[in-house]
């Protein structure tokens, strides 16, 4: 937002605005001048809509208590976004190195960018305009892999409670030598899950963090990177701490591959073994998960984070999310920042709508319709990717997060539609989903003009 | 840009300045502080690097002469984007109607968004937003579809240039009462043939057009649109005018197939006959041109515009880029608002980067590599796409623009690295093309900071 507009603080108010959100995925669901009725701790209250009894009555007692608050016309709310898959220390990378295969990039690329995250005054620069603009962009509530270093990892958490974001850091555990390199890497398994346990101590003392806006989150890399003794200490370490688990699972063919030949199981199966598929948990990408693996995450109630643009790059193939949602498994949408070479989640949810419809189609166009895809109906539309972006990923992680509900927090976007330097073009007939559409697709930064998390104005 | 920068008009000007251009496909040439002379009529005399003979002697003699101008520390010039697929009216409907085919698309929702183009007071309120957006998002070229309407088709290129922009326009032909509906569709083939005449006519004769900065284009909607009188009168026509033509080649596999069962033959051949294949010409999406096809396109000197972000909602496929390049085939991208829920290059380019990585790999996880795709050597990268979306743009135009060389018009940008709003962010170490990745990948309007047509500073 620019800096010349006053910062509305919305805990203790009760807010008059239109907007949208997806309660439950498919279907959208429009406020107009709704009354959202929020605590002060950032809890909404009540949400009264025109014609419901108690409306006219809550507003005028809001209004003689100097408590209603409203916004400027044609703004229209959203709630905030929740990116499942961020990997912070490669926001200094992004848009770069997307030429090679993952386990290539890892070594040339990546595995070095996140050894110089020991320096915490590095750390420190790029965490802070991370969080800013991840804030501005609407991500209110992020799942952070942060780097192996618990200086920057707890630096990382600092900064998140400082600049007002909801937050889940994860300290990465990598252990095994023969997937990590020298210079990066726990020096043994009891390294990885005390190192990782002195995060979560750090998390849970930060002062100001007593409700637990920010989050610890037990974090192997992937099983490529640890020892089986990491993996299931830090399996222990979580179900010991109640901590929720985030790693990644089956991403491309090479990943995969790796844990049947290490393991002669999937990376789902594996992860269960050693206690790392819990409910409130996440595995990144997932792509080639089997049918089996997706009863099991229903089973274990663990979420996939499905990063669309990510997986052109780096998995060979779209991940079948539609197939997954029908089997009940829990899905949100990721940047994977930097896999994917995107800061937004409206990207994501553009990714994720345009992969979804490749897949449906099949993509080369030199065989017939009926041998280019056997993927009828895996298609999604703008509708199921808001819900995944919001009310989807909040379930993935057992927040109450993503809705405009009673008991859920105000996590919040105010969207100026007219922002001259914004996508945003209306002509005066958009309305209902068509609006909803329009936002979705055009919006950009500029758009964004307030952003709130638990009725703090943050962006 | 920020209304409260001052114009900077580099007509008989010499810049000195640092960016990127491409010049050749797939490598990128860096210019650093280099010279570039422009003359009153905004081409490009000259362009010298530190170290030639004359750098000293020319940079010397235009400070003498007050005609040496700067740009601020950090700014990286670009060329500036071709856009070889718009349809200005559909503007009004961006980031909407992604649900349907495109047969059904067309019926419900853009002809009767187009009808409303009758109206010249709309009109001009959507083609000002629009080309004063396009100009702000770096396209300095635009390859335009406007409507029927001979009015509001002249209009469209008053207002390009009005503000600047060079661009092509073409009133579209379409008279086939099988393929459009009464409310919307010229009245016979003659109708098609003397109306496009008609805007031909106005675009030559506008005052201030001398030049030639705004063109007409014949543009047949595509064959099933249109009878085959009007293919026939039109192709004379371009002939007679010595006009560009655009159409819509085998978008879909319905469209492809409805001029296959219609003529026998692919669009590619069958356009050719009516002799609407021609040298400055572009084809819109081509998914499904045969090899045939390609060495047709590529004996006429014709162009395809790939527009990778519509295929994936409209076309069942991806265009197979890499084999058309292969083969010679010019190719430059577009945005094809609003087939494409995107008005910027740079997301076209992101798009066709990231479409080409799925034909590549295919898209099915529940197929083994080898069988999800034969598409071995598929991707392009961002060298690729840039190339594309600048010189191979120019080229299919065979328009001189899109590279720093002496007798290219200068139409450039200014990109800002640290804009506060835009996307870019830079941590000390990012250089060659390494920066042009990030620049390409997360630049957004806000770093747009200025924008040449001609040397005449548009944006
Ligand atoms: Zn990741
Ligand atoms: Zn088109």
């Amino acid at each position: 937002m620019t800096d010349n507009v006053r910062r509305l603080d919305l805990r203790g108010q009760t807010l008059v605005a239109s907007g949208f959100h997806a309660p439950v995925r498919g279907t959208i669901d429009w406020l107009e001048d709704a009354l959202i009725a929020i605590d002060e701790d950032g809890l909404i209250v009540s949400v009264t809509r025109p014609g419901e009894a108690e409306y006219e009555m809550a507003k005028r007692e809001a209004g003689r208590a100097g408590r209603l608050a409203t916004l400027p016309a044609g703004t229209i709310l959203l709630p905030g976004f929740v990116d499942l898959h961020i990997h912070a220390p490669q926001y200094a990378q992004l848009g770069r190195g997307l030429d090679v295969p993952l386990e290539v990039w890892l070594h040339r690329y990546t595995f070095p960018l996140e050894a110089r995250y020991a320096d915490t005054a590095f750390a420190g620069r790029v965490y802070r305009r991370l969080v800013d603009d991840l804030l501005a962009n609407g991500t209110t509530t992020a799942l952070y892999f942060a780097t192996a270093h618990v200086e920057a990892s707890n630096l990382l958490a600092d900064i998140c409670l400082e600049r007002g974001q909801r937050a889940l850091v994860g300290k990465v555990a990598m252990d095994d030598p023969a997937g990590c390199p020298d210079y990066y890497r726990d020096a043994s398994p009891e390294a990885s899950v005390e190192s990782t346990r002195a995060v979560i101590g750090h998390i849970r003392a930060m002062p100001g963090n007593a409700k637990g806006r920010v989050l610890p989150v037990v974090t192997p890399r992937f099983i490529p990177a640890c020892t089986d003794a990491a993996l299931q200490g830090l399996g222990d370490l979580a179900r010991d701490c109640g901590c929720r688990v985030q790693t990644h699972c089956s991403e491309s063919d090479w990943a995969h591959g790796h844990v049947l030949a290490r393991h002669g199981m999937t990376d789902a199966a594996s992860l269960d073994r050693f206690g790392l598929l819990t409910a409130g948990g996440v595995l990144a990408h997932s792509n080639f998960l089997t049918a089996d693996d997706m009863d099991l995450l229903v089973a274990r109630k663990a979420a996939v984070a499905h990063c669309p643009v990510s997986n052109a790059y780096f998995a060979g193939s779209v991940f079948p999310l539609k197939a997954a949602l029908e089997k009940g498994v829990r899905v949100g949408l990721g940047t994977d920042i930097s896999g994917g070479p995107i800061a937004t989640m409206l990207d994501a949810m553009r990714g994720a709508v345009m992969a979804s419809r490749m897949l449906e189609s099949g993509v080369d166009p030199d065989l017939p319709p009926e041998q280019r895809s056997s993927r009828a109906g895996a298609r999604i539309d703008f509708r199921d990717a808001f819900h995944l972006a919001t009310a989807g990923g909040g379930d993935a992680l057992e927040l109450p997060v993503g809705r405009f509900e009673p008991g859920c927090h105000f996590d919040a976007l105010a969207i100026d539609c007219e922002a001259p330097q914004g996508g945003i073009r209306l002509w005066g007939t958009e309305a209902g989903d068509d609006l909803l559409q329009t936002i979705l697709y055009t919006a950009s930064r500029p758009n964004l003009a307030r952003i709130w998390v638990g009725g703090a104005q943050v962006g």
